[in-house]
């Protein structure tokens, strides 16, 4: 069993670190400190020592940071997490913030007249604290770069993770890393520039066709690496995680050092050098302005190459999707089968596991399953734990949003289940949720929209009656990497143009807070798009994940000809797709589920 | 009658002006010479005196520039005018070039090696010339201001407008202009500006309440004005268009003053002055910085204002629209009950001119109409002329663009309709583009969201088949004022936010070349949303334009529910509002033409 249902918060414990890091700072002559979320990777998934805000707080979300200050100390959280906070922290010392409506800088100017704050360097970007800076000016408060004093209060802080790394052959990946390395040194030299760093793990993972296993869930490995321009690699990492056919992988033209190599590495490079400032750590740039080096701003470089899938990619993530759809068909007529009261929002992840299991190719799950019956299904990115585990009932709706890592892809789909008749209310709403996942999945536009013209379709149904979801319609998704990658998205704040071989969630929602949520996600890639009508030029999307919707919760009347038709097609090639991976009494329940309606 | 049907191109009259103009380029050491469109007002509709590109190249378009150089004369037009500039320039001389596909920097770099071309800095912007500028670095051609060629070689141009100005009722504006005037002052004050240098006439005529008589179609006023810090504005205009109402109605804080002291009083202005760099002539700054005044860059104070509609203003358009509603009315059953064959489009235009004259409240038409049948209605912005003027057809579509000009409200409506049958293929794409145009009258959004991100929702049905359409989705629309207004837009390239009071066209089409054209336009304004579902703040447009849509040409069995009833309401409320307004056989008309489908 890969997931677990512990609670890792120990908000009884927060109350007396936070002293003592107040103690600590006060000490120090410092007014504050930052607590990220974030590691030096800037990863969603962290390794345990890097679990700061967890520890210090109590809040186990996937995102937000802490801004300590002497007589009050700010969690901040998006959307997703509003609800969630109030239960994993200790209120009395800790004050949620929502944001990004609650800027940081304005909530520091109104708590705190004037001081020091301090912040880890390797764990915020050059962005970010220019940013908070600039809020900053003229309010008194400055921002110290200094040590990492919540490291310094934690006892028995875990190591570092000591993952072995492993080849993905090229055969997954669709080009060569000696091909990629030569592809990013030319545009490096078509830019002037002498190398860059690289401090994401996907891209290194990517640019080096290895993966590793340094956090759950991602397979990624840990480390830093510098690119020349001549192609060769400078690779940061535990040489113990570099077993002898990894390193004969990598060949003569990438050296492997270890991370203490790195910061003098730095230092010895011959400039420009392309740092990103939204991703790398300031400390990076830091070092190379102090040893006097040209820091080039940019994007790192494999982070658009890595998006725009190859045709290889884009098939594993195709057959990824068949063997996890028909393990999500088992499991959903598994579900159909059972009395909703014999079940808790365990049971149904623990047997969702097992169905992936049993596809014999699992590597890991993509993320914790989100679980949530009735009311549960409104907290957006709700993890069941023995705490919050609730039975499931009849007449309520069930959401399950979960994923795998397959050597040849990940996924990550949502369904919401009707347990009995969920009622009138539930279907409108499905359906409403249902037009959006629709409209996404029709859609043809021509080249140059990014994901911010398209996130209105997505909302029209929901928008037309007064209603709206508090998140992007979609986010980027790795092939064998991380479930949520950049650039692209669904987003009303995304501007990068959408380009073919982008794979992208498209997953609409509508919530109601104490009563039920509904969500429905495919993963979808973009594609030229067939030749149709005027033959114009345009994009479209290829829908990967193939896994009914459940019918009962459809209200065919509300439907246009064109959305009940494409729910028809998608339903028809699922069954086609998926009848010769299951049988017996599944691919009964999946030629019923695949009915025309 | 206000339309006329001349062509006043003189294709033929090209290459000899093009020779003059060239001859005296070379005398003048020019290699060549910008001959825009515009005016000094930088409007659409420009005087006889002004008409340049017309002159020099029989373009009539509405937007367009020529660039001549000594072996070739591009010129550039948009997308809705390909077709017709080939039927207007001596393509022996001319070479049109596609804009903004091709951008006139490059192009000058394909055609020129090196020298000077000359341009007349009343007629282009600060910020059109230094984007050529930009684009012409390094090249060896540079800009250089200049006197205007084209007029020292036009021996018979007129002379500037002399339309008599008249008070616009402050009960119709709803704000008086000393509200204006101080609610601007207050925020040039607020940004240390000492004055600003208003040259669009609309903003000029919102300001002051007043109106005027200089070009056709737009009841503005020619003349530039310099609002102060204090609230006291300078008028320069011709004072013999100023009688004594219209002075009594300016007051002591109005000084006019003839055209010619307007560039030295630019001299003698203190700084900062705040200039449009997007609508103000390059020669105003320049004649502030030669004088040593600080320029500040912004927007022309009225611009935002002026497109927040007040309630009186969207009264007096909603007024405006039942009138036009019903003289549109009178005009579709009259033109139902004939035999398409004994009509032209030119008969077309008069019938409708005639039935607007009807209302005794025409004060213009709000630009000339587009009678477009079969393969016309696919010319964008097609003006009928007698050479170009075409029989009807049965078995056709007919696409009738127009509006008219009414003291309480501008209108601008188009409708497609069926002569006879004109087959499945015609029903398919008015459908279509029926659906568009639904899409926007029905959409709510959170606040926030600009033109561009409800753009998509107008093609999203087109997209799907594989088609589009080549302009924007909708332009702003002035209340009493020009028909296409800013800053406000439906389109690709809108980033202004939408706000209450904005009035926008909402005009979705379908082109095909050749062969038939489909727009279908009504006028929309935004409106904080009412209540619904979660109540949650949005906005919304309630339409203004009540008019059948040809119900012959919808495929009923392809709209959604949700846009069968959108429909069938819209048909409804316009069938409650006009019937009180038509009678007999046009009522019986009205009540066929608006039933449920």
């Amino acid at each position: 069993m890969f997931q677990t249902f512990e609670s890792h918060a120990s908000p009884d414990q927060g109350p007396p670190r936070l002293a003592a890091l107040r103690d600590l700072l006060r000490a120090e002559g410092l007014a504050g400190f930052l607590v990220p979320r974030a590691d030096v990777h800037q990863g969603e998934y962290v390794a345990a020592r890097d679990e700061r805000l967890q520890w210090l707080t109590g809040f186990t979300g996937s995102a937000g940071f802490c801004i300590v200050l002497p007589d009050k100390a700010g969690v901040f959280i998006d959307g997703r997490y509003r609800t969630q906070v109030k239960a994993q922290v200790d209120l009395a010392v800790f004050t949620p913030a929502p944001w990004p409506e609650v800027k940081p800088g304005d909530w520091i100017k109104d708590n705190l007249s004037g001081g020091e704050i301090g912040f880890d360097p390797w764990l915020h970007t050059e962005d970010e604290i220019a940013k908070l800076r600039s809020s900053l000016e003229n309010s008194g408060v400055t921002l110290r770069a200094c040590k990492n004093f919540v490291d310094a209060i934690w006892p028995d802080q875990p190591g570092a993770p000591q993952g072995l790394a492993f080849v993905h052959p090229d055969a997954l990946a669709g080009e060569t890393s000696a091909e990629k390395r030569a592809r990013l040194a030319e545009a490096l030299r078509a830019q002037g520039q002498k190398a860059a760093v690289i401090t994401l793990p996907d891209s290194l993972c990517w640019l080096l066709n290895i993966r590793g296993a340094d956090v759950p869930r991602n397979p990624i490995l840990h480390g830093f690496a510098i690119l020349r321009e001549d192609g060769l690699v400078r690779l940061f990492t535990d040489p113990a995680k570099l077993d002898e056919t990894v390193r004969a992988h990598l060949g003569p033209d990438v050296t492997t050092e270890p991370p203490s190599a790195f910061v003098p590495a730095l230092g010895s490079l011959q400039g420009p050098v392309r740092v990103d400032r939204t991703t790398a750590p300031l400390a990076v740039s830091t070092e190379l302005r102090e040893a006097g080096i040209e820091v080039a701003w940019g994007d790192d470089p494999c982070r658009l190459p890595k998006a725009r899938k190859t045709a290889a990619e884009v098939q594993g993530m195709r057959e990824a999707h068949l063997r996890d759809g028909a393990a999500m068909v088992e499991f959903l007529c598994w579900l159909d089968r059972q009395e909703p009261e014999g079940l808790t929002e365990i049971s149904v992840v623990t047997a969702l596991e097992g169905f992936r299991r049993a596809t014999n190719a699992l590597h890991d799950i993509s993320f914790d399953t989100i679980s949530g019956s009735g009311p549960n299904g409104a907290i957006m990115h709700y993890r069941v734990t023995r705490e919050t585990d609730r039975a499931l009932h009849r007449n309520e709706l069930l959401l399950v949003d979960s994923g795998a890592q397959y050597l040849d892809g990940t996924t990550d789909i949502t369904r919401t289940m009707a347990l009995g008749d969920p009622g009138e209310e539930a279907r409108v709403q499905y359906t409403r949720v249902l037009q959006g996942l629709i409209a996404i999945s029709r859609v043809r536009w021509p080249l140059g929209l990014s994901g911010r013209d398209l996130d209105p379709l997505a909302r029209f149904a929901l928008w037309a009656e007064g209603q709206d979801f508090d998140h992007g319609t979609g986010h980027g998704v790795g092939a064998f990497l991380s479930v949520h990658e950049g650039p692209q998205r669904l987003s009303r704040i995304s501007e990068v143009p959408l380009e073919p071989g982008m794979i992208l969630s498209n997953e609409p929602g509508y919530y109601r807070e104490g009563a039920f949520g509904i969500r429905l996600e495919n993963l979808i890639v973009v594609q030229e798009a067939p030749a149709l009508g005027d033959n114009r030029k345009q994009l479209s999307f290829e829908t990967l994940t193939f896994v009914p919707f459940d019918l009962r919760l459809v209200q065919a009347e509300v439907l246009s000809p064109a959305e009940t038709r494409w729910l028809n097609a998608y339903h028809a090639e699922t069954l086609a797709k998926l009848s010769p991976r299951v049988a017996g009494e599944t691919l009964d329940w999946l030629r019923q589920a695949c009915r025309a309606i």
